[in-house]
């Protein structure tokens, strides 16, 4: 068994912001939250997905809504428990364990609070490897296993059960319901049984924020580059190095869209890069030639403290440094890319990967050089 | 006790047209459906709401959406059982009667199909005298009857229970999700006790729809002035007689909005009338007159046949009568005004009533013609 404690939060919240590639809502306020619960309630055991037996009922929660909202609706515990409660009820009989949806952002630390309060484990793991920004972009869509019945609840605890429906319908009544909602609501959705969570969940991602997030710690207590040691210790691209000049951003459909403009520095001093965003950063290019796309990760790290930007906290004069960092295998198939490939987010462009593009970059900037 | 069979539905779904003022949908494919159903599954039991238990479970079952997209999406019995069985599982227990929430369109044939299937009489009642288009503007909400626990249901027969929240919460929810389902959705709501429903339930008002669609067609059998003949049985105002010179109408966050133009005919000849829609016809002018408001009743018939004229059926060329008849009393008290007068709906105007203006209108012809 393997616990986490308040004093751990620390390192997870800051990996949950490096692997929410901006968007995920910031983590931030989701480890106050928790840390206070951990306090009060325990510590969580988190535990391997293969340790459940296969008919244990899992219920993920998770938090939705464009992260801006959380910045003025400071996260609560209650409607997440209302959630995970009302859809027991609908069932009629109690989680086993709780998951995180996404292994970035607001959405997988508040799962903690839920786990101590409630005395159940969390699963290590989770079920986009990632942060994105609609509720059907999982492995378990990918793995058939539905998000319905998938309880929605208000501030107000207001209850909304979706019983029935296909991933996207949920997603769909979801967002449409999100601005009566306050712009924010809490969600327990993709029940599963043990069987169903050892196929779809993506193991051990809650211990590699931790490890991410304690690799900035360490360099800031030792001095060291904290952006040049999470390169070094996750494997990642560094794409570029510049200061933010332009940032258009908008409240649009329940999610925050944009697109944020750098100003090259050091060697990418003659250049300019473009962030398209939906709540999280989806495709970025230099000078109009793509360096990196969905569902490949990008994260926006401050260049000097290595601490991630969210794209809500984006803002002119920023200095930021883009690392890539390869999607879990899972995206890449076909079935992966057709759920959260670059044409399902509108961009018109058949997926390369962060390898690829890295790779014709590096060949491109030498020829252009020679 | 007293039946309505598939024959009698010829007369309701008239009526139904005529206390519409427009809105509600067209009550000719209801009582289609009605009509099949009642030769397939038996008789409805038309009960008077003081005969139930004070125990009783009453679930009354409507349509929502805007009613023009009823003209593209044949209305189906299997989304409202699935709703009213849906909030029966969530209640626990069986429903002893069903309501219509309207008098008036659609929504006052489609119950007898629910009755009649699943063989459970129908209280001869509704919650709004009338037709209005948001589910909060009953005489449930003026008595504090909640409209959850709610189900909807769309055409693929997902539900989406709204398990809590204020009646105003309710509709903004279904309305929001409404486009997602279609356009159209069933809903079981306002669930309530027989002592919950003598309180609120506008009593007898199905056979009041039935006495005046019997006018009509009585009259029409008989040659004599259908309009004259309704106008006389139901004490009805004649506001305005004209033609159709305009229609302005969208589709606007789930509902029909609009605007109809009227150029005056007979002792009407030089004037003209504008008529301001939400579905239902909600507030009617004479030459920038107010002639009548809600919560009043505008209907609007066919001068020579006098068929009532749904909003979406509304043309250029058609020769129409404005008929003008009171709302139920509780609609004339502050909270009825409240929750369904002129200001709710965007007029910027006190409520006024029928008999009041048509007093000044007199009065003001008068002084002209002097």
């Amino acid at each position: 068994m393997s616990y986490i404690d308040a004093e751990q939060m620390e390192a997870i919240a800051l990996g949950s912001a490096i692997y929410g590639t901006g968007g995920g809502g910031d983590p931030y306020l989701g480890k106050l939250l928790a840390q206070r619960i951990l306090r009060e309630s325990g510590p969580v055991n988190l535990i391997d997905v293969l340790s459940l037996s296969d008919d244990a009922l899992v219920i993920p929660v998770a938090g939705a809504g464009a992260p801006v909202v959380l910045t003025e609706k400071l996260p609560s515990v209650e409607p997440l428990i209302v959630a995970l409660q009302a859809l027991e009820k609908h069932l009629g009989r109690k989680a086993d364990a709780t998951l995180c949806l996404e292994a970035g952002g607001y959405n997988s630390t508040i799962p903690f609070s839920i786990a101590s309060r409630l005395g159940i484990p969390l699963i290590d793991g989770d079920t986009m490897g990632r942060a994105f920004p609609e509720l059907q972009m999982t492995t378990c869509t990918l793995n058939n296993i539905t998000a319905t019945p998938m309880a929605v609840v208000d501030d107000r605890l207001n209850v909304l059960m979706i019983q029935s429906g296909g991933n996207s319908f949920a997603e769909r009544i979801t967002r449409s319901t999100l601005m009566e909602m306050g712009g924010s609501c809490a969600c327990a959705l993709y029940p599963m049984t043990g069987a169903q969570a050892k196929k779809a969940v993506i193991r051990g991602s809650i211990r590699a924020l931790q490890r991410a997030g304690q690799v900035v710690l360490d360099a800031r207590r030792s001095g060291a580059d904290a952006v040049q040691s999470l390169l070094e210790a996750l494997g990642g691209f560094r794409l570029f190095q510049g200061k933010v000049v332009g940032v258009d951003r908008r409240l649009e459909g329940g999610w925050q869209r944009g697109v944020v403009t750098l100003q090259g520095l050091e060697e990418f001093a003659d250049s300019t890069a473009r962030l398209d965003l939906q709540n999280e950063f989806l495709y970025a290019s230099v000078d109009d030639q793509v360096i990196a796309m969905t569902p490949d990760l990008i994260c926006c790290l401050d260049t000097q403290s290595g601490e991630p930007i969210t794209s809500e906290a984006m803002r002119y004069g920023l200095r930021v440094t883009l690392m890539g960092l390869p999607s879990h295998t899972a995206w890449r198939t076909p079935a992966g890319l057709e759920l959260a490939g670059p044409r399902r987010f509108g961009f018109d462009s058949n997926y390369i990967s962060l390898e690829e593009l890295a790779a014709a970059h590096t060949k491109t900037r030498s020829t252009v050089t020679v």
